[in-house]
């Protein structure tokens, strides 16, 4: 069985999913497959051998999910969440669980959401997933269960696509509110586009829906070190797909900003809590800083899914440190001074008050302080 | 002839002459030759190849040492000027440009200007030592010439260690003097040590005389891309003398300032100019940047041959760009998606109200509207 897409894509689409390509209308540049599923069987793209090397890598296993996410041949919250769900409903194609699918779902569950702890995706799948188990369990046997169980991860896929996409336009149109007939100039980190998430993109996603409407002047990129997943894979999702677009490091952003016109910055994030502070990839609150020293719109292009209103602050999110091997060596190839200490943080938390532009999630966009309101339904607004 | 030194060395006064040792008092760590310097020999350490391996390329000629600068095997605006001028005396010493060694004087220096543009230093040595040769010119033969312009250049060698030592110790004071009891912790950008410098260093040299003081709790340094000059050179230079440093990448900055306690940032200069604008390493206005949100006080270190009180502001300042490959590999080996396009500046400008500690030099520490006063004798301060 192959996913019963319902959604009606657009022409940009860009397709993540094999098993759905024959009911698409498709795009006529077929880009990046970064997940491949069909029902019982799930491949990943491996992104660390990206940009060099397409491999995909078989899933057959909840724990083969946990270690490629660990390990980050998968990443960008979204993503995880989507690989680790997938991977759960290989598992109980294959009639994992037994005459006990709950326990399994459970700790299934709870292994999964241990690899990167930081994204908050992953978490929120987990409980409302084990929410819809537990209460199927009330009434159906253990296949039926297991049945239920994965239509909910494949709905939870084709949801997270067309999120994304209003995701896209929202952000669009109000990035060109401001500026009526320019087109515009864009700053992003790291990478948010179809290899971070179930498709389209969040970040990248708004850059994608200024290009599908002619409005993208340039969009700059940094490379986003220490892992290079700015230069390794939006560099290669926008040469992909033909955006005009240019690399710079890290530390060229603020002499880009004050040189090259850039309109706004848009980011994804990892984690947005109920004050609208945003935990996202080292280097986003340094650029948050530097656009509001001039004066240039920051937003955070984001998923309700990865909104936690259950923190008040983000001196309450948990910052994962990794090892120190990533910053000092590339591909194996030492890059630093050996015996030098190493601090790597891979996140940092952008306070709202830096949050210029607003939150775009796919309901809207959103200043930080009406966040809250706005996801538990008492605000509705572009 | 080895060249005559004259000054007392500090104890922490790391050599990199090796023409010297012999007269020094040396400290119990012998790290870094950067350069090898005896009249009619030059070689200089190859820093494309550190921290894996350590190599000494000779430099035979004027052609040489602009090579070498040009694929920076040795750079740093300082030891850029260095090399360039060391090298004509090994020229000069084989009786280079016979029986008119001023026009072969000229062309060489004018040639070794051309290397690296945006660092200020060589034109001026060119010019001072063009002023020099044709004043000697009046009097001297080819042979009494060549000597007498041998002689200012070696010892321009021994001044700039002089002046990178009261450098070192201008600013430690400094920033002590608003921290009376505790020790200090900074964070400072590429590279500006030995490996920079005659010696000793501007930047790493304030954070020399903190750790000779008793004084350094920590140094932060960030690995600067694209050439990785902090990750290769000053986490070296670090792990060499013992001092407790800690690598990060460019973005971390902004979350180190705030996590981490930084009692000031310092870095060195490729060119200040009369408003105080200075020209550094790229990423540098960044750092300013995040340090003015964090009230945390920023100094540019640099001797006086660094100012170039011909410019007005910053923005006059030709801003070298360097090739994509520097961003988009690694000894060779591709690290961004091949097609991408690439922006690759390799300096900018921090505006000078942005330098909230203070300029030092090696006449004291200034803040930049005292510096044009300072330089040309009409204000004298710590």
């Amino acid at each position: 069985m192959s996913h019963p897409l319902k959604v009606s894509p657009s022409p940009c689409l860009t397709l993540t999913m094999s098993g759905f390509s024959s009911r698409l209308r498709l795009s006529s540049v077929m880009t990046l497959e970064a997940i491949r599923y069909r029902s019982g069987s799930l491949q990943i793209l491996d992104q660390l051998l990206l940009p060099h090397q397409t491999v995909y890598t078989e899933i057959r296993s909840v724990d083969d999910a946990y270690r490629a996410i660990k390990a980050m041949k998968v990443r960008g919250a979204p993503a995880i969440a989507i690989v680790g769900c997938l991977s759960l409903a290989v598992e109980l194609r294959a009639g994992a669980g037994g005459d006990d699918p709950v326990t399994f779902i459970r700790e299934s569950l709870c292994h999964l959401t241990s690899a990167r702890p930081t994204a908050v995706n992953m978490g929120r799948a987990a409980r409302e997933l084990m929410e819809h188990a537990e209460n199927e369990s009330m009434e159906k046997n253990s296949e039926q269960l297991r049945e239920s169980v994965i239509t909910w991860i494949e709905e939870m896929l084709e949801r997270d696509v067309n999120d994304n996409k209003k995701i896209g336009n929202y952000g669009a149109q109000h990035i060109l509110s401001g500026v009526p007939r320019d087109s515009v100039t864009i700053l992003t980190h790291c990478n948010t586009g179809s290899l971070a998430t179930a498709g389209y993109g969040t970040a990248l996603g708004v850059v994608r829906s200024l290009h599908a409407l002619g409005r993208l002047k340039r969009l700059y990129c940094t490379e986003t070190r220490p892992y290079n997943q700015g230069a390794r894979l939006t560099a290669y999702e926008a040469v992909a797909e033909g955006l005009p677009a240019t690399l710079i490091t890290d530390s060229m952003a603020a002499l880009t900003m004050r040189e090259r016109g850039i309109t706004a910055v848009v980011v994804g994030a990892d984690r947005v809590v109920a004050n609208g502070d945003t935990a996202n990839k080292v280097g986003t609150y340094q650029l948050a800083i530097t656009a509001k020293h001039h004066g240039i719109p920051f937003y955070v292009a984001a998923p309700s899914t990865s909104c936690d209103l259950s923190l008040e602050s983000g001196r309450d999110v948990v910052i994962e440190v990794r090892p120190p091997e990533e910053m000092t060596s590339i591909n194996g190839v030492a890059i630093a001074a050996p015996g030098i200490d190493v601090w790597n943080p891979s996140f940092d938390v952008t306070p709202h008050q830096l949050i210029t532009g607003g939150i775009i999630t796919e309901l809207g966009v959103f200043l930080p302080s009406e966040l809250q309101a706005a996801l538990t339904g008492r605000l509705t607004a572009l």
